[in-house]
């Protein structure tokens, strides 16, 4: 393992620092000669191994199939749909040359699907017999944004699933899109224990190219908000420029029903920022790669029985892959201080006197609570308290979530805006949106699906009548 | 399912035009705008999927760990290892804008990985502690060939793994570059069914930045050999450019000792060529996604009952993964040849008279032989015979391998040589192995792992002493 110091900066005091400094003492990633671009380091891309084979196996049971479209879209193809191509041109990187050559026609390297994929489509698809069609692809995209570059949370190349079904019907493809939208909110909760804004995005912030977008909210310890993911009805507006059409039962020629959606490495970013702590990285034990690290206490009398043990125990708890360091040349205060950096979820100290009572000692990574066990109990107890501390973890990220929330109607609440989230009724209006925004910096977050009855409520800044509350806040 | 009509090439007269047949009407890739670039689609991606996951389970034992690096590689880290640069720039794909900036540096879009993998190696690795380190990636790459493309054998964009391992000593690395061919051996064997020829690449063919290349290469039906993987041994062919030392126990700095090694969704390719006949697909029972397709013979007096025991088997094979075809509108030999074409390896049908006897008909996609079996009998019997028909594919490709070896100390062989397999003894001089190329057409394949004991045999051409076995042939 690295002999990395601890992290120096305070979380609450100086997010982006402390961030940067668990990223690389954690050993997730790190930066390239490339501008924006990072390494996945294996003990996070394991995580997102973790992410892949839960997400598959769930789309499975939806009848959702995986393929493989190319990396590269003709600049035709992308310009295909107005309104999509005006979100993405600003960030697209262009291939212009292969091997000495000159492209004839320049080529954008994906930075999301729609365009390449419903090219194929247009071929695929004839009758009402080819629909529902759902497929879905991993891979790498690259938007070229010119903020800074913050690991996983916002860098120009990045890893996602995109999904994207054709229905016949609206009916179908909208009963999906929250479908989507709720599984992304299981995988988040049951994976990266981070709760989230479950709401639908306002026609200012809309992805252009959508009917409506559904979206997932995540709150950071900064008091930013990060969309964590996004499930798009696209109605017909790909539809039509792309001729995706198909003869129905009634032998009539129809325009199909889309839905796009995706979540993206960003979610690593998001579970790494909300449950870390200043003495570094915690993984929800649903991800961690190494559950528990075994931790001989070694004496020179004692030794040899007590590494006897522990060694045995590697055996008996592997399915927790659990690591040992029996590294006899450290200290083990040095030791605890390590793993706690990088994040390992319960250690497991045993020494001559935890032998003697047949017992060893675990302490949870996050809480630092220590639990006496027997020997004969540990699986068991291990089992559950690994439980407990992802019931735990994502308790407290949705109390200090919830405690995050201000309901207000007082207009000057947004204007000297925290780091919050402000839940107002609102108009709805784009006009009103975009002065909201203007006066205050603050961006609509989304509407969320749970709503309240509305009588006689007014809109809280222009005072016409409210239609919806709305989460306002700063985003990321 | 698709309603496509059967093959109308045949593969041992046209095998290009039956083979584009085969990838099409089985709908396994699709062409696109890029020329040279394909779509995966599902029913193929799924094998790839098994192939990451066996591939993945493997190397996990060898202590191997997967991790993303960039898609980018800025130009003067390719040009760092001057040999291996030689060998790709002429077919790179170059990034030259980003939005609308252009870039300062051109990125090449990775043809391998070597150079941005090393780059950060250089920093991670200090102390015999760090060592060894071994990575493994999935991922996309591209190389902007001028050849016509065929899907899976030869496009511009294709999927791969590719492994970078760094160790103290040569011996450490000499040792797993060997023990990787093997899995690629296993691989190809308990996946694909395809048998290889394992051997080292001559000076000549071999990677460029290698110190030694060891390959897996199968042979095409049409008399072609396709290398399948490499096994690179690089030494310090990239640890002195790129700087990767570390201070060993003795206190000493020293360079690395590096081996990379891939396999890409060519090995798709090669399957589906060995293997599929003039009826369509033939997919390895060991990939296949749907193992069976049960088909129910609906007559009108007792097509409730035959459905009812369709229904009951779909529920009690699901292990299988099987798909049923119910549709009452078509005809069984109509549905026969459909599921012929796609390939799935068994089909099971169940007919009145079958039920009268409690029993249902498997046909062997492969052999088309049929076997009775009875009810109660099935799971085990379709087991058995999924082994079977893995075992068959590999031991039919296996004697049509051998079958195509010519072992020949007539060089007038090779001058007139057919498409067929050349095992000869050879000097392995480089000039004399240039003037073979010249003279016949023909490339060196590989120097078999297996070797005879040489006494005092002659290189075929040159008459000098001969050195090795060496195969050559005509490489797709």
């Amino acid at each position: 393992m690295s002999r990395e110091q601890g992290i120096t900066a305070k979380k609450f005091e100086n997010f982006s620092e402390w961030y940067t400094q668990v990223i690389q003492k954690a050993d997730l990633a790190d930066y390239t000669d490339v501008s924006g671009v990072i390494v996945f380091k294996p003990r996070i891309y394991s995580v997102w191994e973790k992410v892949q084979d839960f997400f598959n196996k769930e789309i499975k049971k939806l009848g959702v199939k995986n393929a493989y479209f190319p990396l590269f879209i003709p600049e035709k193809l992308l310009t295909k749909e107005s309104e999509h191509v005006e979100g993405f041109t600003p960030e697209v990187a262009w291939v212009t040359q292969g091997g000495n050559t000159k492209l004839t026609e320049r080529l954008a390297i994906r930075p999301t699907s729609e365009t390449i994929i419903y090219d194929s489509y247009s071929k695929w698809i004839r009758s009402y017999n080819d629909l529902p069609l759902k497929i879905n692809q991993w891979c790498n995209v690259v938007r070229w944004e010119f903020k800074h570059a913050v690991p996983f949370l916002r860098t120009r190349e990045f890893l996602w699933q995109e999904g994207h079904t054709v229905f016949a019907t609206k009916e179908e493809a909208e009963e999906e899109v929250l479908e989507i939208l709720h599984l992304y909110e299981k995988l988040f909760k049951e994976l990266y224990a981070v709760p989230l804004l479950l709401g639908k995005k306002t026609e200012l912030e809309k992805f252009p190219g959508a009917e409506y977008t559904l979206s997932i909210e995540s709150f950071l310890p900064n008091g930013k908000i990060a969309q964590a993911g996004t499930s798009h009805y696209l109605g017909q507006h790909f539809s039509k420029p792309f001729n995706i059409k198909f003869k129905d039962k009634d032998e009539q020629e129809k325009y199909v029903h889309q839905n796009s959606w995706g979540t993206s490495t960003r979610g690593l970013g998001v579970m790494i920022a909300i449950h870390s702590d200043d003495n570094g990285l915690i993984l929800p034990p649903a991800v961690a790669e190494n559950k528990i690290v075994i931790i001989p206490i070694l004496f020179d009398d004692s030794k040899e029985k007590v590494l006897k043990v522990a060694k045995e125990l590697m055996k008996e708890l592997k399915s927790f892959d659990p690591i040992i360091d029996d590294d006899a040349s450290k200290r083990p205060g040095w030791k605890f201080a390590q793993y706690e950096l990088i994040g390992i979820p319960l250690r497991i100290e045993i020494g001559p006197k935890d032998l003697e009572k047949n017992s060893v000692m675990i302490t949870r990574r996050d809480t630092r609570e220590k639990i006496s066990s027997s020997l004969k109990e540990l699986p068991n107890k291990i089992e559950s308290i690994l439980k407990q501390m992802q019931k735990d973890l994502y308790e407290k990220a949705l109390e200090n979530l919830n405690n995050s929330i201000i309901k207000t109607d007082n207009y000057n609440d947004l204007k000297n805006a925290k780091d919050k989230l402000y839940l107002v009724d609102f108009c709805l209006e784009k006009s009103c949106e975009e002065k909201l925004k203007e006066e205050t910096g603050l961006k609509s977050i989304n509407i969320p699906l749970k709503q309240k009855k509305f009588t006689n409520e007014k809109c809280l800044r222009c005072g016409n009548k409210a239609t919806a509350q709305v989460y306002f806040g700063k985003t990321y």
